[in-house]
């Protein structure tokens, strides 16, 4: 059947395509988009830009820019039949299956047609993404339907506002501006993969985002963050984080947040999302949302983040990926941990749809082969004969 | 980056896995499910029983298809929800996108929870889907909310009955259940390949479906029968068929339904399914749907697709694959076009979660590389300099 047979499994070092968007632990490179390093881009773009740079292949300019987020701005608003179908998800659901569920639904009602269409489909789904996940979230876990065209600039400001209801504050805007740009784009990762597989069959774009949002869904993918912050939520202190870790290691339990399938020396992101984690930390009294469990504003989540990153390096040799320090991060913000992964959803619209558009342009069906192991031909027995 | 370059794009003939539960194109065999050949599946088997040997592993005996059979049936009703919001959904949506989203829906209402619940929860697909599609449409298209609790024996007959409001008469019922065998399973192709790279990141059985629907819906992929369809209906004759086709090939224009990726020589699946088309051809004032364009019970289209097909094999030696004569076919009972390809997501839901299954039991995350073709590392620019 097969030509060649995989080293790995997993496609795990074979190519499967070629990509102009992203390198992924290149020797002294780390991670870039489009030949920019992500430190550059975590320390002095907007999430905007690097949308825009992913899109369109170059940064934009102050004119651009400027066009660019109004036209953003005014792709939040959800269509009555949205809103009355994210009514009906109860507020036991998976926020990600709301995700795929919204981003579905947005495919009848807003299709997009000729592929001509592609950069307003996406840029659609840039700017109404944030308003399904928390006009549902507010609707189902609080009777509020949350007003999702806000006055705000940004992605993040808007995401904050529509979740909150109240315009946030300027660092909490910036944080997770920064936290949208370092999950912005990954190369070939299994949801991405997942897009561009979609994308192959030349399906439209709201099918390969469903079934890129369905993948990041899975807790070996998108959940890290998650699981991050329930590990940590277990702890009161360091020192009893540091004792249950270690116990967690000699029984050979996997923990959350460490270590990559492709970094092999240290996550590039780590240490960017660390230092916001760190100085959210400090901020006296920080406001959580009602509701919420636990630590926001407690300090003691970023210093147990520290004391099970120091294990995990000590003991392990593993390092700190980036939905580690997420977990403290937006505990700070006041996120309720169930919308973090959504949050990622949020920020990777932007890679996988110009995986899409790449796919699109330089196209042959993704359809591997596979080596059977199953039985050899045999005769089809009558009902009465098995 | 990637440790091995692939010899052809889109990763033909390399190897992603491995599976027991087809072989395509192996010499002498065509297409073989768990071992059994097309041939006597198509001839003697039914498609329950087909769809218990690929999520179970062995055929049923009787004892256990009666059992199964049962279990389906009491798994059709919608939940209100569900009802409700698939009559949100527009008329002009394309099908697929209903299936997806009605899928992805159900992944909310009905979640799969631990992985000990996904026969349960692929059984649940497999018998609901087809209510899922009909409802919308007769909703959508008539006006009327259908009753989806049918007391017809098969998925075939479901979906007639809830298609048409009453009970279809057993040739067409056969047929369907043919048809539903012929499009249960084809090994890697893109929407499994698509269900199992979810399933790759230990996601949930919806998000591995409702991707698999939206690379099923590309045009490359499960839109052929769709698109032979379309192109048959252009004619009046087998005479203005063969001289439009001709003219079709000299402009070097695709014409849908002819050749596979896989296949070589022929498609096991064209003869049994013309056979079908031939018989219902020849069948004095079938019925059509109210509303439906053309040529129900016309036995025009099955010589027309028989001018169609001789043609191709005469000027370009290619074959009809599957989806060819399943346009007559499917007219004949008076099928919608654009219900054509839904019905292949009900067969395929068979062969998907058995994939899905599959991959679970023996799993490593599916992240391929790929070769890098961007820009170099380069500097970041500020806004007001670029």
């Amino acid at each position: 059947m097969a030509d060649d047979k995989l080293g790995g499994a997993g496609l795990r070092g074979q190519s499967a395509g070629e990509t102009a968007l992203c390198t992924v632990g290149r020797t002294g490179a780390g991670l870039t988009y489009r030949g920019y390093g992500i430190d550059d881009l975590a320390e002095a773009a907007t999430f905007e830009e690097v949308a825009y740079l992913l899109l369109c292949g170059e940064l934009p300019d102050a004119t651009q820019l400027a066009a660019y987020r109004q036209k953003l701005k005014g792709l939040r608003g959800l269509p009555a039949p949205l809103r009355e179908i994210l009514e009906r998800i109860p507020a036991t659901a998976h926020p990600m299956d709301v995700m795929r569920t919204g981003c579905s639904t947005l495919g009848n009602l807003e299709p997009e047609g000729d592929f001509a269409n592609q950069h307003a489909a996406a840029d659609r789904l840039i700017g109404v993404l944030p308003s399904i996940i928390n006009y549902w979230y507010r609707y189902s876990h609080d009777g509020v339907r949350v007003d999702v065209d806000t006055d705000e600039d940004s992605v993040a400001g808007h995401f904050l506002a529509t979740l909150k209801g109240e315009p946030p504050n300027d660092l909490f805007r910036r944080v997770l501006d920064v936290s949208l740009i370092l999950y912005a784009e990954h190369e070939f990762n299994a949801s991405t993969f997942t897009a561009r597989v979609c994308a192959s069959t030349l399906s439209d774009i709201h099918s390969c985002v469903t079934g890129a949002i369905g993948s990041l869904r899975g807790p070996l993918h998108g959940g890290a963050n998650e699981a991050a912050m329930e590990l940590i939520d277990r702890f009161d202190s360091p020192a009893a984080a540091v004792e249950s870790v270690r116990g967690m290691l000699a029984r050979k339990e996997v923990v959350m947040g460490f270590g990559h399938a492709i970094y092999r020396e240290s996550d590039p992101r780590n240490a960017i999302i660390k230092g916001w984690a760190e100085r959210l930390a400090g901020l006296p009294g920080l406001p959580g949302l009602p509701g919420l469990p636990g630590k926001a504003g407690d300090e003691s989540v970023y210093a147990i983040s520290c004391a099970i990153e120091k294990l995990m390096w000590d003991e392990k040799r593993l390092f700190a990926n980036a939905d580690f320090f997420h977990a403290s991060a937006y505990r700070s913000m006041g996120i309720p941990t169930k919308l973090f992964t959504p949050i990622f959803v949020c920020a990777r619209i932007s890679g996988w749809t110009a995986h899409v558009m790449e796919q699109r342009a330089n196209n042959r069906i993704i359809r591997p082969s596979a080596d059977y192991i199953g039985s050899e031909p045999r005769d089809f027995p009558a009902l009465a004969e098995r």
